[in-house]
């Protein structure tokens, strides 16, 4: 009988086919929401944020199915695997979704389409995830080493404090209104606020031509190395929530996983890099490029889940290593058809659209009606602000300390990638994360009139230095 | 207390850290597949299969528990996800896997890890499904409609036979063999013998300076004739499957349906693109290009899956109207860095391998132990060598017959994604499957030695007109 009903489930057309369906509305959903920021001379990531939103809430108030699993996201993928290793339904309640929409979402997941819905669910994440490794990767690509050691005690100094002002800000903040949440909660509220997203002030400065000026150089020195603090602070606190210890020597545990972790990659990668590529020498060129490049980045970001920090880490490692110039045995590289970034361009075009729409669905307006989140959110925002203008204090007098303070502001990506970290650390709940991506939505609004406010009244001031590499990374 | 042991599940590393290990490790072995194909003169594809066959039947010797689940795919997703929907385990063993090996594969995905191995499972799977369809893309992409106007009647003679002559070959023998399956799989497995790898023959003919001859004409000429020939057998095999009727009428009803679909995207599609396009506009090109295509590709797949045709049969009509020109609205199609198919190439380099490993994990050689397997697999091999050469008298007696029969011989990728839509659907086993994956890998091997000495023996004949296109597609 039950075969009977299968039968339909497996002779029906392909599995991928909803699979197909949910990503693609995803992806199309990015190209509109895309297409409509750079109408209003927004940044992408902006609309596809924002039509993620959009799709989510309005999709979820008509009662579409799938879209209230794709809003529960992982939840909803774990409760299924839970119910199906027979953990009993309450404890479920108790340990995933808030237990209000349990009721809900179980009767989906077993109904008719409840497969499909749950497949398209775990591709969706499946596929963002990626992105957001590719993301990582491309943020390391672009940043080098030397790079770092150039930028000079303004930008050195602005950063700190651009780390350490906004989580302070943060963590007080957040235990302030949320005093019964606890530390780890708290921290990695602040933690996220470090965060800087270069690629937003970088086209502001360009449209200004402010490239030259000594406050942009500040600026993206500031960015670059805010990546790398970022991280650091990232791993710190995430080992803070993964190990439940606020005590100092875990703590310091972490801290020197990390930076052991990223010192072995940074000295024997380049090495190991070398012998490999020898190995591969009679794949072509594209291949080597393409497959080496790859299988390096997931091997990083799966050492590094290993050793307990986020798998993003492994990637920017990755990014920071790997080199055009590492694939000579093919030839010059000047003659090379594309360069590693050119052929990683294509799946993070594809995957990273879905990462952003779908951290918008995840966000859930109807979290707002509740005064405290609201709160909450608006002292957020608030404070991601402040604790970057303070920042621009670390720059000399001389400068134009509010521009590069302000230039600073945007969170973009980066403070994404941490929200759904924290996300799926399960430190931070529905309501906080939606908070935090409203936050990132705000201040990557806000900076662009600001900063062309800020730099017109105040002024800047022009550098010897020439700076395209900035821009340009390595 | 459950909520305690799920802690570790939810606070542990990344989810996506154990699918980035699993994915990692198949294309490690394709790339190691590749590069021993490479070594020994050997086209690609057959180093990854016979690396996915090494690497699924060994480790499953070794009782490792991740291969077992990979191994069983699908089924195993079904069956968690059956449990899951409550259909008592008894039902489970009838309809989904070999009875015997339920328990042990239940055993495991309820095990610590079973959640990891099959979100593994099931990320390679939609992976290697999406490769599939890039790989119907490309194909359609090399195809043009104008290049099958122009082959010759020979061509058209050779393909017809060599579609026919091995279904009702593979047809009779399989019914002879196993009298007691049913006619749909007598009949799926006559069509999976139609298909004709063109890459393979081409490279051979490439080596032997054979281009300009007719015969490479007729072979290249039918064997595009046969990817289109090859899917309509396919969706009316399948529609077959999927209605479960042999019925005239249902045929007919699927065969009309296949022509309605591939006559509407043919006849809307150049103006729906054009259309789009228009919309596209203030992307830029490689933006438009690659979304664009992305999109149109997967929107035909749907719409195929939705007619009760297979997906690929949707990429494939992507494919053949797809094409660089569509995009002079961004400029001189010359001028462009992009093609399209280079946009495509990472995606499909990336995701197609882990199809043909994933293909040869599939295969199990514990069947052969059964001789009723070896027999119908030895057989199968037979008839798909004869089908084909008997496919050469088709051509003019001029002609070296034996050598363009031959010439069709291989299987190659076309064979094996028959083969897997036979498995989806549930119309061919697991052993079934394993002799197909063989005859596939037997076909590919011999061709290129017995191509040469039959050109070389028989002569060919040289023809005036130059055929450099038919080796670069439109």
């Amino acid at each position: 009988m039950a075969a009977v009903e299968l039968q339909p489930m497996l002779a029906h057309h392909d599995p991928i086919a909803p699979v197909i369906f949910g990503v693609t509305l995803i992806l199309v959903a990015a190209l509109v929401g895309r297409y409509l920021a750079r109408f209003l001379k927004q940044p992408s990531v902006l609309g596809e944020l924002l039509i993620g939103v959009l799709l989510g809430n309005v999709l979820y108030w008509f009662g579409y199915d799938l879209i209230i699993i794709l809003r529960e996201g992982v939840a909803c993928i774990k409760l299924a695997q839970m119910v199906m290793s027979g953990v009993p339904v309450e404890t479920c309640v108790a340990s995933v979704v808030g237990s209000e929409r349990v009721a809900l979402i179980l009767d989906i997941i077993r109904g008719p389409q409840g497969q499909e819905y749950l497949s398209i669910a775990q591709a969706v994440d499946v596929f963002s995830r990626y992105g957001v490794i590719f993301l990582l990767f491309h943020v390391g690509l672009d940043t080098c080493v030397g790079e770092l050691r150039q930028v000079g005690r303004n930008a050195i100094q602005v950063a700190l404090i651009g780390v350490l002002a906004p989580f302070a800000l943060g963590f007080l903040m957040a235990w302030w209104i949320v005093p019964e949440e606890s530390h780890a909660l708290h921290m990695f509220l602040g933690a996220t606020l470090g965060a800087t997203s270069i690629g937003i002030t970088a086209r502001v400065l360009q449209d200004l031509n402010k490239t030259s000026a000594t406050e942009s150089h500040v600026i993206l020195g500031a960015a670059v190395m805010d990546d790398v603090l970022g991280l650091v602070m990232l791993s710190i606190v995430s080992g803070i929530v993964v190990t439940g210890s606020m005590a100092l020597d875990s703590i310091l545990h972490t801290l020197l996983l990390a930076i052991f972790f990223i010192a072995t990659v940074l000295l024997l990668g380049p090495w190991l890099i070398r012998i490999l590529l020898h190995l591969l020498k009679n794949l072509d060129v594209l291949e080597a490029k393409l497959f080496f490049s790859f299988v390096f980045v997931m091997v990083l970001a799966w050492f590094a889940s290993l050793a307990g920090l986020a798998t993003i880490i492994g990637a920017f490692a990755a990014g920071l290593l790997l080199m055009d110039k590492h694939f000579t045995a093919w030839g010059d590289v000047s003659q090379h058809k594309y360069s590693i970034k050119e052929l990683f361009a294509p799946l993070e075009a594809i995957l990273v659209p879905i990462f952003f729409v779908l951290m918008g669905i995840h966000v859930k307006l109807e979290n707002f009606m509740d005064k405290q989140v609201l709160l909450l959110a608006t002292a957020l925002i608030v404070v991601a602000m402040l604790g970057k203008i303070i920042a621009g204090l670390g720059a000399s007098r001389k400068l134009n300390r509010l521009a590069i303070g302000i230039g600073m502001m945007p969170r973009g990506e980066v403070g994404l990638v941490f929200a759904s970290i924290g996300k799926t650390l399960g430190v931070i709940d529905a309501s906080l994360f939606s908070s935090v991506v409203l936050m990132v939505i705000v201040t990557t609004l806000l900076t662009p009139p600001l900063l062309k406010f800020s730099m017109n009244r105040g002024g800047t001031h022009v550098s010897e230095q020439q700076t395209k590499k900035n821009f340009d990374g390595c």
